[in-house]
């Protein structure tokens, strides 16, 4: 049973090592992999925001990836040999201004009544974490069961875990599925085809627009561009893993163990524009110095921008589609780091023949929910 | 008659250029030439601010550079078969605040005591120069008769004069200056040695660093670190160089034809330290946005920082030294690309056996003034 798999981001990198994993064979057509929204992503497996509490399946989805990630990195650093830079030290939210504290304070409640560890702070409490935090921070929340990866690490992982276990990478861009009656594969830029029992398609924003689709099986993803700025300090700079919220919005500030510290990120519809701009620079600067006013004797390390793949609902896409053998995995927007353990046992697990596992149901591209597909 | 240049910036190069023109032999060394301060220079031949105009003799110096500027170009064009972005349409001072206004204000009576042409501007009247000047422009004051060169284009044109007419690049580092009794030459890091009749030392900040040097006979070059920021778009942005005064800092804006906008810059006193920080970032930012908000829609391009060689007393040291036959090019601090002019054709008079012209004797290594040289 031989699979292919369109898109070498962080999702079809780890549908491909689960799929290796459970004995079938696998093809990953991308012709840079990892180097679009997996290589930008700032790679927080942060505590759920309440936009995602307000979505029950979506909920679901996200503990069950959370309950996972820590078995499946580790599986990934033995079979690939490499670290992904994976911590679980906690992820601290703090309130720069009133209506986040009140923000703060409903979501707490709301994890308690869920049973979700969290831990209400106050400001000083804040501080004792870490007393680089700005006067104006007024209050916080720890998630001790979060943390974050590093995206460039964990693909870089995934990599070598495809390849240690046989499966071929094709640095080619996909023009079309190949479509008669089921998909058969793909064809490429470069001529040729790629033939396979079944095609899963993990192209990020780009997914809708490949060509030979018929319409409505893939709906649009819409690209929703980020920019985000990478800093870098001898030793860490900042213990664990922050958002500030001020405003109505966040930003979010991801160290790693080498000292490079990720800020993260705007929102931008601009379609498939990927210019890092003067005000996207700044409003990260701006945001990090408002949390951490130290954060100016930092080295400038890179800025870069990417697109989310964001679709009709903002919720992903994982499974079968309409079109037999044609299978999808899209549509994360802003959590498919955070989501690509669940969604690679999901897909490995249909690909095997078996159903869709319980907690990925709802998100079917068969959904029916008016998502665009039919 | 052969002269050795120590130092492929602005500086050495010009002396390089204007040495070869009077027919003399010459090779500069340099591992990178045009790659440190003046790579990063934004190129600003600006109205010259009051700081200049306390000291007579610098003004001297700074209007016969001026004066000599377009014709330097012109022949520099002719030579190089190249451009070096140079524009004479204007430099625009604008106040951001109250005590910026008063300093416009006494920057314009005293250019019309000494017969320097600018034109006091209203703030209606700055904002139908730019249309896009923040409304708390104040009012501003035009220069009409400076502009702005691009250093880029400007050191590869003087490389190229150069090689045209039969210099020698020699791309290594020098590790000590040749005396014995009278300067000989250098040697290099590679191990050879470039032996000359005249060497000239023309290496920025680094120029008192060089091995084999008595005491006394080179003052200590103070880097003084700037953190320079690019922006770009399609079309130029600002129609004219610009600098946006406000608390006693400053701001400059300088557009290129091909719609590049560079935004300067720093000062840091931080010894060699060339780090592009965080907070050199957002000052940058911010400054540019408190002049031009709309900055925020350009293209970032690149942000690098560099080292001005700031001499004891911050004014450049041109001309012999106590050593016979070694000469001094450096010192420049911010108005290296500025003075260059003045500076190669001061050295290439000296170079030729004449005596160092009126207007550039105030600033011979040998001036006696306490600056550390004798």
């Amino acid at each position: 049973m031989h699979t292919v798999i369109v898109g070498g981001g962080v999702i079809g990198l780890a549908t491909a090592w689960r799929a290796l994993a459970q004995g079938l064979a696998v093809t990953v057509v991308d012709p840079e992999p990892a180097s679009r929204a997996s290589y930008a992503s700032a790679g927080m497996l942060p505590p759920a925001n309440e936009q995602l509490y307000d979505d029950e399946p979506l909920r679901r989805l996200y503990l069950a990836s959370r309950d996972r990630y820590p078995s499946f990195v580790a599986e990934l650093e033995e079979v690939s040999g490499r670290s992904t830079g994976h911590r679980r030290d906690g992820v601290l939210d703090v309130a720069l201004d009133a209506a986040a504290v009140a923000d703060l304070d409903r979501a707490h409640r709301f994890h308690k009544a869920h049973g979700i560890r969290t831990e209400a702070l106050t400001a000083e409490e804040c501080r004792v974490y870490e007393p680089r935090f700005a006067p104006s921070v007024r209050g916080g929340l720890l998630a001790p069961d979060d943390g974050a990866v590093d995206p460039r690490r964990l693909t870089a992982a995934l990599l070598a875990a495809v390849e240690r276990l046989g499966g071929t990478l094709v640095t080619d861009r996909v023009t079309d599925v190949l479509i008669e009656g089921r998909a058969t594969g793909v064809r490429l830029a470069g001529g040729g085809t790629v033939t396979g029992d079944r095609t899963v398609l993990a192209a990020g924003c780009w997914t809708h627009l490949l060509g030979g689709l018929p319409p409505g099986v893939v709906p649009e993803i819409r690209p929703v561009k980020g920019q985000i700025l990478r800093l870098r300090s001898e030793e860490p700079f900042l213990h664990r893993t922050t958002r500030g919220l001020a405003g109505g919005s966040a930003v979010y500030l991801v160290p790693r163990a080498d000292g490079e510290l990720v800020v993260g990120a705007t929102y931008e519809e601009r379609g498939y524009d990927t210019t890092v701009t003067a005000g996207g620079l700044a409003e990260l600067l701006d945001k990090a110095r408002a949390v951490l006013p130290e954060v100016t004797g930092l080295a400038f390390a890179e800025v870069s921008a990417a697109l989310r793949p964001g679709s009709p609902d903002d919720r992903p896409l994982i499974g079968a589609t309409s079109v037999p053998d044609l299978l999808l995995a899209t549509g994360h927007f802003r959590i498919g780091v955070q989501l690509c353990a669940v969604t690679a046992d999901a897909l490995a697990t249909v690909l095997s023949g078996d159903e869709l596992p319980d907690a990925v149901r709802p998100f079917s591209p068969l959904r029916g929910d008016g998502v665009g597909t039919h």
